[in-house]
């Protein structure tokens, strides 16, 4: 039998990244044996911390050499030679940088079924003069259509907008793009757990609007788009109040919120699920997922970092590489 | 020894008010003795309910007779005939309205110290024409510098903005303003148990703007305001990225948010503490407390209500009406 290949890439090497995908990957009784995990990465990043007893680790040339026997490491060609714990470096941006990109061009080969990547440090992205913001916004540029997501076993939020000045996300929020979203939303969903979902679409004003006396985008534009998809066959409602429509779908498996900006999706999810929730991005020809959470410079390297958002994180690839 | 007055209004008495009211009421082990409450209301509409037997009520003619020993009942006059426990009418909606404009009245004489209500149906007073959305409503009304906030022991939000269509909110975001708002704020607080709390200001866009690449607010208005805030003594700080300080602020007794909009604090208290959440007017002559729920027409005259977030609200009153 022919086991998925998830590639794993360990992040900024001064980063957390490192620890966590160890501990995670030792938690034998959580993590799958029925997968060939091949991790992305310069190995000088690992020798800063006591390989679990359990992990074997194996240092491959080739993706026909992953095995579900151990954990491989595919050594990426990099300027890296020092690691740093804690500190930003030209060195680990492109380092980090390198380990993704390389992981990306091999999930487009089919080399591997999905990837799961550990935070990197914008600042040291920014060092290195990559002009991405983070993994997310390198894909947005690669798949346009990408969507991000935040899936946690209590509640499941899908982003329209992110990464965008409140002011402007506000102009997004417009029918056709919204009706164009929700199919987008559709196809991707197809391919994963959450298929057969139902998706509760927040407001954007206070109340939803409140029949357009708390504001007019609800009217104009949101109940259009909603009614039009619900033509389609989508299993989709709204708009919810926005303090109402979290508590909706909180713990409840069958329901997905589509948030229409960032904060408003977010603020509910890291509050609720901030050790364990799953970043995951749709509309790609491959599942990608990370934790929900950063390099934590301020613990790296002292082993005091939670692994359970990056256990879930490679826990849900699997899952997805499955029925991708 | 003189006990506080606290009137409570019972809301719209088709509603849950009379029997959440009732309820808290007669928990004795947590509701206090030193305190005499007054309940504004029609006595029919506590006539659907079985009145628990630790409770006295003694319909009072001015508040002199009001006593610990039981609990007064003051008859307001209205047209109200009939109870229809489960939907809104306009005889219920001028009998809360007029409930709650007495206490007002009231307070505003000294007669009470502090008012409770009980939750209105925004829908009953459409019916009756009265033109406020609700109580805070009104409250701004008489009083432009009323300021909305929520505590529950996990999470206190105080809101900057509330019932505005979020691009208007978005236009709020001043540096003047704001400063005015927080100095208001700091005054209003000074009256209450969270006078020497640090107030934790939120960020406008995601990532509280990324230094201007997210959005400007941060720069031009939020950090100034802030910084001359901090100049002039007061313990506050940010702005935090939206999707962080309410982690910041959760179960810090001694922090407190300040939301810029209407759902950046209502999307995370709503979510962490509604069974157990106060809604507070501040800024006002007089301290005022309600649940942070509606009527509940679905389950009203059934006994299902939940009591909680109704003993909350008088346990609050009661402590702010004895500093205030």
């Amino acid at each position: 039998m022919t086991f998925p290949k998830i590639g794993i890439t360990i992040g900024d090497p001064g980063g957390i990244g490192p620890e966590i995908i160890l501990k995670a990957l030792s938690r034998s009784d959580s993590i799958t044996q029925s997968a060939n995990y091949i991790l992305y990465g310069n190995y000088i990043a690992l020798q800063e911390y006591d390989i679990p007893q359990n992990l074997e680790i194996v240092k491959i040339q080739n993706h026909e050499e992953a095995s579900n026997d151990n954990l491989s490491f595919l050594e990426i060609e990099t300027d890296l030679k020092v690691i740093t714990p804690g500190h930003p470096s030209k060195e680990a941006g492109n380092a980090s940088f390198s380990y993704f990109d390389k992981a990306v061009k091999h999930a487009q080969e089919k080399l591997i079924q999905s990837i799961v990547t550990a935070p990197i440090s914008k600042h040291s992205w920014n060092l290195a003069g990559i002009p991405w913001s983070g993994h997310t916004d390198f894909l947005w540029h690669l798949y346009p259509e990408a969507i991000m997501s935040f899936w946690s076993n209590e509640l499941k939020v899908i982003l329209y907008t992110h990464h965008l000045p409140l002011k402007e996300a506000i102009k997004r929020i417009q029918k056709d793009r919204l009706l164009a979203f929700f199919y987008n939303l559709d196809l991707s969903l197809a391919k994963t757990p959450l298929k057969s979902c139902h998706l509760l679409v927040s407001g954007l004003n206070p109340h939803a609007g409140e029949k357009g006396t708390l504001g007019t985008e609800e009217e104009t534009e949101i109940i259009p788009a909603i009614e039009q998809a619900q033509k389609k066959g989508l299993s989709i409602s709204g708009p919810y109040p926005p303090d109402v429509v979290f508590r909706k779908a909180f713990n409840e498996p069958g329901k997905i919120v589509i948030a229409l900006y960032h904060d408003q999706g977010c603020i509910p999810f890291k509050l609720e699920s901030f050790h364990t929730g799953v970043n995951v991005t749709l509309g790609l020809p491959f599942p990608r997922t990370s934790p929900d959470h950063g390099t934590a410079f301020d613990i790296s390297g002292k082993g005091m970092a939670d692994f359970r958002s990056m256990e879930e994180s490679i826990k849900l690839a699997h899952k997805l590489s499955m029925i991708f």
